[in-house]
């Protein structure tokens, strides 16, 4: 017997017939025993609906409003859950956020989860009674519903599974697994059986969509052993893996993964932009003056690259950022010209900024080095690099974004046997 | 200055134009320095749309899931009309029920209002801003949301009405007040100025579709004077009677009725069903060994004649019904027949019931033959009849409708000049 959370995405709860289908898994786990609690997103395309009415009643809305209207969407998936769960004889209620209750701050529209009282979950679940929990949102300090932005269900779910010390927190989703890469891309990615917290992390972040990045966030600070599977599998038999073991991917603490490789997966995302400020006073504070504004300005700066100058007086500043902020950046760069003391700068969009990533590279010298390489021998020039303890990432020519993910998926010896 | 509840039907808020215009209205009345709360239904259609889900997912559904699915309709127009009158320059908030909270028995589904604390509306309208508050919904003693059962929303508007003092509670509808009958039966019916608690009632529970019979149950017992009008009235320049009060029709005590007429309206439902029961012992207890089973059956019984029997010993009982419940009767009937120890009954649909209503009927005699002779002047035969202090209803046969209609809202002189 174990303490599941299963977690099911707007797909899949699209339609009634999908909601049965979901039903059937959630059925299968309650049948083998186990205690369950569900959290689910609203049917696929129910939320952009509740946006678009929010927006089309005001461009600038009040976020309060915003999140008690678009809220709906998950009360309705997990009402209608309840009622199939219980047509086929599960024992099963619905729970809203501000019922459970899921506290979160005063961030409206994009919230986070202060504390779960999971007591009342845990107490159905030893009721054997399954508790469907709509995701996506909970209750502020000013007793509002909130909402936790977009994707918030993954980050529901893994806050639900810690609450209530669930042995594993299922999230079911249109793939069946993690990929070393963008099977799309690379057609020859390979499904990771488990990845580490750390390595998901990175992939989160840089542009894996499997899930969302505060849900991995979250499950690593509370070590939520999540497992990413397909909701498209036949519920009554799910594809297994040799040893019997569910199908999907594990991810979980790095001491639960034997085998560890030295590069676990390669990410991309496009759609970045390259700012470089040239002849910048190199003295303490410049920095400060550069990114601070660029801060107040909402401006999201990723990779930063400031090289020591060579007379000790003036220095280049290379920054990235997404190409949606670009010109909100250079309106500021413009703005902020004789504070910051730059002679000119210089940028451009369509740039894209592949990663590796792998937890090995702590223990492995010259895993740098062969990317750069491999990028070389293409011909694929880097524009910046940052590293961290478990990725490089580098900034190349959004035309060449395929070449180099298919390029450094090989050289990693990442691809399918 | 006056305190004032505005109630909009789902018509009145079916897209962002309509909820614009309902805004419209809120700002008239907020610039003319009222205090304002105003109660909204759920978009037209979407209820519906709602329901069917819930059908969909199970025949037999939860209450307590379906109201958590249904009332999400109510939640989204109250959070979109704040937005709207926010942006329009008006200090708005959305309330959902449990919000309030507007408390309600435990009946799911079709739950009744049992008090409504008004302290934060009238604190809210105090402070110069507009509570948006979503209809037809509450919260239950489970602390589960509930809802009021269709067209729950006059009844929401009402009950807050009660609970904030409000000098008026305006039902803003698709029509421009009470008739005197329906005017798809009668062009030449006419719209009454004013209609007091107890008439309006009687034409509520007998087909006219204005209002629900709760919500004037509850204005009647709560005195709130309840005033039907038109949203479709242009919001910044509303037609207006002749002394420059809004225009439309007053519920209200029959005291502030000055000039009260005998007759006020005509109502009539269709697709009701008669039942005889033929030789039924006379003896005490008959009519519970009767109607007992069918109340447990859900059987909505109306009228009911028996005749004092001729012999003494066996009489006969009819009486009538929804067509919708007539299948069910038959077979409680047939169950039953032993223990109500009748001989045969008879039974048939397509009925109407024609009604005429007049608190003037206390003080004046010969109504009830006025409409007799009127209807046997034209042929149409009545096959039961049931009186109270102010109204008579008679049953027709359906096809008689329309002819009965006009027929008496001619003989007690209510066509309009």
């Amino acid at each position: 017997m174990a303490r599941l959370v299963m977690k099911f995405g707007g797909t899949s709860v699209a339609d009634l017939d999908r909601i049965r289908n979901v039903a059937a898994h959630v059925k299968r786990e309650v049948d083998a025993g186990h205690q369950v609690a569900v959290v689910v997103s609203a049917m696929a395309g129910k939320t952009n609906e509740l946006v678009a009415l929010c927006r089309g009643a005001s461009a600038l809305h009040d976020a309060r409003e915003y999140d008690a209207v678009v809220a709906s969407g998950e009360q309705v998936t997990s009402g209608l859950l309840a009622i199939t769960l219980q047509a086929m004889g599960i024992d099963a209620r619905s729970w809203q956020g501000w019922q459970l209750p899921i506290v979160t701050d005063g961030a409206h529209g994009a919230a986070r989860i202060q504390s779960i009282d999971g007591s009342r979950v845990i107490e159905q679940m030893e009721a054997g009674r399954v508790a469907v929990i709509a995701g996506f949102q909970g209750i502020g300090p000013d007793g509002r519903v909130s909402t936790l932005g977009r994707g918030g269900s993954d980050t529901s779910a893994v806050a639900v599974a810690a609450a209530v010390k669930a042995d594993r927190c299922d999230i079911y989703t249109d793939v069946d697994g993690v990929y070393t890469t963008d099977p799309r891309v690379v057609p020859k990615a390979r499904r990771l059986d488990k990845v580490s917290f750390e390595e998901m992390l990175e992939m989160a972040s840089l542009g894996s969509k499997v899930l969302q990045v505060r849900s991995v966030e979250l499950a690593m600070v509370h070590k939520v052993r999540t497992f990413v599977r397909s909701s498209f599998e036949d519920p009554n038999n799910p594809k297994t893996m040799p040893n019997g073991d569910p199908f999907g991917t594990l991810i979980c603490d790095e001491d639960e993964i034997v085998e560890q490789e030295v590069v676990t997966g390669i990410a991309y995302s496009k759609d970045e932009a390259q700012i470089s400020i040239r002849r910048v006073p190199d003295q303490p504070g410049v920095a400060a003056a550069v990114f601070g504004p660029l801060a107040e300005a909402n401006v999201n700066v990723d990779m930063i690259v400031q090289n020591i100058s060579a007379d000790g007086a003036e220095t280049d500043i290379t920054f990235t950022l997404p190409a949606t902020d670009y010109e909100r950046a250079t309106a500021v760069l413009n703005d902020k010209k004789v504070e910051i003391g730059y002679k000119t700068f210089e940028g451009t969009t369509g740039m894209c900024k592949v990663s590796v990533i792998g937890v090995g590279m702590r223990s492995h010298a010259g895993v740098a080095a062969q990317a750069f390489k491999a990028l070389s021998d293409k011909g694929i020039n880097i524009r910046a690099i940052t590293t961290s303890e478990i990725k490089i990432s580098v900034l190349i020519d959004e035309a060449y974004t395929e070449l180099a993910v298919r390029t450094l998926h090989s050289a990693y010896g990442l691809d399918k046997a």
